[in-house]
């Protein structure tokens, strides 16, 4: 299904922006106000003439010019009455974030609003949902004050979401945290577009290079494995599902009243589907920052190079708990760091470039495996504190990076000092992470996905 | 062993202060005067006269004062003729921080040091290794310029490390994240000084509620469990091994020569020892966080609040994979909470107060479930983006947690909106995380390590 009208609509209507400063309908508007989207606005209110110094329309009918997408923000109650006005008004796209449908009971609305859209063939997003968000376009329907969520930078993480506190907070923590986003959705009770649907659409959408996506449920399973597969042979699709166990299930079911069904058979279609999964939603950002930013590993021997001997112990374990491969040098690379590098530097898995490391060792030794055709994965430790590590070392990575021979993953643990110089990878396209162990696990699933292809 | 001089001596002497600022010895020096250390300190180097603007010394025997504590920073030719002079001086008590003795193969050096310092018996922390911090005495032999490496505020977290690199590391990133703590030691090739002598004292200290603790063997088997037995009666142990597998045991050799020996055997020990595992070092500190600020649970039933759906939901299945019990409410609490909270809400575990949730939700919901004698642990779930949850609602959680009945962990996800409530709460002392699991399994630990008492 092709969405790209609600995400790059030349027009929209924002139907019930109160006067109400804390009401969704009028944060939404302040949004666009203060946000940068391009296209044009036009709030609907029928009891005021101006808000936030804006002209404002009675209804839909009262615009003149032609609306691509309306963002539905009046109370339950009021909905249908928008839906047909949207109808009247030649309005194809709808995103209702109005809640208080069948999550809440009422079934009874729930069945008319379905049957007004499909009668109407309007698609929509929604009901109670917080809508999409374009880092590109900027459209933004997400109802929550810029100054508490804040909005990501564009990027090529698509992040699809059953639940909007999930999606929200965690949009808000990304962006904090860098990480920067293509497209952000938030589906809620998915009544006529669902998780497949949207999966599809990123699967064609050329700023997403990974998608992400948290499910309690799915709509249609037969309809999310067909395109699930059919995604994932393109671009890697990382799940993290809630409600995988019998407690968690019932909890889903008062929540988007998701079936949640076993977990067993979810996994197992996503391991059908070449779908990753993720346990956590720390690790769900943790595989997007690799598989939004590596190159292809030609296979899963790591060589751990590391400025502190612990790090590269926990980084070792770890590729061997996680079935990874721990490369060995091949003779070239041997010989020409041995007599490179001080005789104290013992040449193995991991090189251990010792404490007073300086960034004159870490050039030689990226220099040795770039060349070193028996290692596919440099898995590069850089510990900031010591004085002997010149900040031009994120240089000599990034030189080494951009020649796009191996994927590249840095490991850096520290305060301010470290963030900056993190920063500067994370800026030049270079997945980076706190701890070994989270690089590792992240490694495996690069391998996994591109393993699979 | 009373290790109380090593962190909180009232006059220390530097011996290596070199002129130049690189150079261990000199920043060593330079953060006793820039760090607010209250004893007096005394820099040697026979070849200046000053040194940053202070009266510099040609031997230890030149000082007229008492010196409770030599930090020896001499190439480690040297360190032999700086222990034979401590020994004139009459001082008992040294850090080493040069390197270079069976770390790299110098064994002869190594033996003739070991022997040195039995002879005179002088105790002595390294050598290899940054020696001491203490946050609130200020003692700080950790060559590592402040500018690189923050030093933390004071705490009560203890943590012992046997590399260097880690524990610098770590140290700083978790003050940046806000961690504190009472002493910090790296202790090297514990020639004399182990790592269960550590641990003893902080068992020992008034300061220290939980110690951390990462190691790649120890010395003495029998010895560290004795111990390491006996403090985990009185506090936590956390203790993070590296080289549990057989290739990172491996490289545990050429590190810190350690013999890891087999994985199995430490865990067993540190079972039989009642010392908690961390399998990272992400876990490490989450478990810190909760052993060093909450209370002991009566039990291990969970009680999930959120303003997340999703949020609660991925709580439940990580308490059921925690093996622990989801609580359910009491007559009393349910009647209450039924009666006082909107009929939207389903009073249950989660209990989702939903996105349109207010500080008085939360307040009810607190109340009921600090009353409810069902419920031993609290997890409550804020996500700060919705404009509802105004920022009381930090007050509220901390009267609750001050009434010290029962344990309160807060789980809230975001970006600077949600960090300065955090911190708040995290100032008054409630461990805090940005995920569930994270909380989940901290939860776990804690439970298991009341449980055994």
């Amino acid at each position: 299904m092709d969405l790209k009208n609600f995400f790059s609509p030349r027009s929209i209507a924002v139907v019930g922006v109160s006067r109400d400063t804390n009401k969704v309908g009028h944060v939404i508007f302040r949004n666009f106000i203060d946000g940068g989207f391009q296209g044009k606005v036009f709030p609907v209110n029928p009891k005021a003439n101006e808000i936030l110094n804006r002209k404002c329309y009675p209804s839909l009918l009262a615009i003149q010019e032609k609306i691509d997408l309306a963002i539905i923000a009046v109370p339950a109650a009021l909905v249908l009455t928008a839906v047909n006005e949207c109808n009247k008004k030649g309005i194809k796209d709808v995103i209702i974030v109005t809640s208080g449908f069948k999550e809440v009971g009422n079934y009874a609305l729930d069945r008319k609003l379905e049957a007004a859209l499909k009668k109407y063939r309007i698609r929509c997003i929604g009901p109670n949902c917080l809508g999409t968000f374009d880092a590109h376009t900027k459209l933004d329907s997400l109802f929550l004050p810029r100054y508490r969520l804040k909005r990501p930078e564009e990027g090529s993480i698509g992040f699809v979401c059953q639940s909007g506190a999930v999606g929200s907070s965690i949009l808000d923590l990304a962006t904090e945290e860098g990480y920067k986003f293509s497209k952000f959705v938030s589906y809620g009770n998915a009544m006529i577009i669902d998780e497949s649907d949207l999966l599809e659409y990123l699967g064609n959408d050329e700023k997403t290079k990974v998608i992400c996506l948290y499910i309690e449920g799915v709509k249609d399973g037969k309809k999310f494995l067909r395109v699930a597969r059919e995604v994932s042979q393109r671009k890697p699709i990382i799940v993290i599902k809630g409600g995988t166990t019998h407690e968690g299930s019932k909890a889903t079911l008062s929540h988007t009243g998701s079936l949640a069904g076993s977990a067993e058979i979810y996994f197992g279609a996503f391991r059908q589907a070449g779908v990753i999964r993720a346990s956590t939603l720390e690790e769900m950002f943790h595989f997007a920052e690799i598989l939004s930013k590596s190159i292809l590993p030609k296979g899963s021997r790591v060589q751990v190079i590391t400025n502190g001997g612990g790090y590269g112990i926990l980084a070792v374990d770890a590729i061997v708990n996680n079935n990874l491969q721990l490369s060995a040098f091949g003779k070239e690379a041997k010989r020409e760091l041995t007599s490179q590098l001080p005789p104290l530097v013992n040449v193995t898995n991991p090189l251990d470039l010792a404490g007073d490391a300086t960034t004159d060792r870490y050039k030689i030794s990226l220099d040795a495996c770039m060349k070193d055709r028996n290692i596919d994965i440099i898995l590069l430790i850089t510990l900031y504190q010591t004085p002997l590590l010149t900040t031009d070392i994120v240089d000599i990575i990034v030189e080494a990076n951009d020649m796009k021979v191996k994927p590249i993953i840095v490991v850096s643990a520290g305060g301010e000092f470290t963030e900056v110089l993190r920063k500067s990878l994370d800026e030049n396209n270079i997945p980076t992470y706190t701890f070994p162990e989270q690089a590792v696990k992240a490694i495996a699933k690069l391998v996994e996905y591109y393993g699979k292809k």
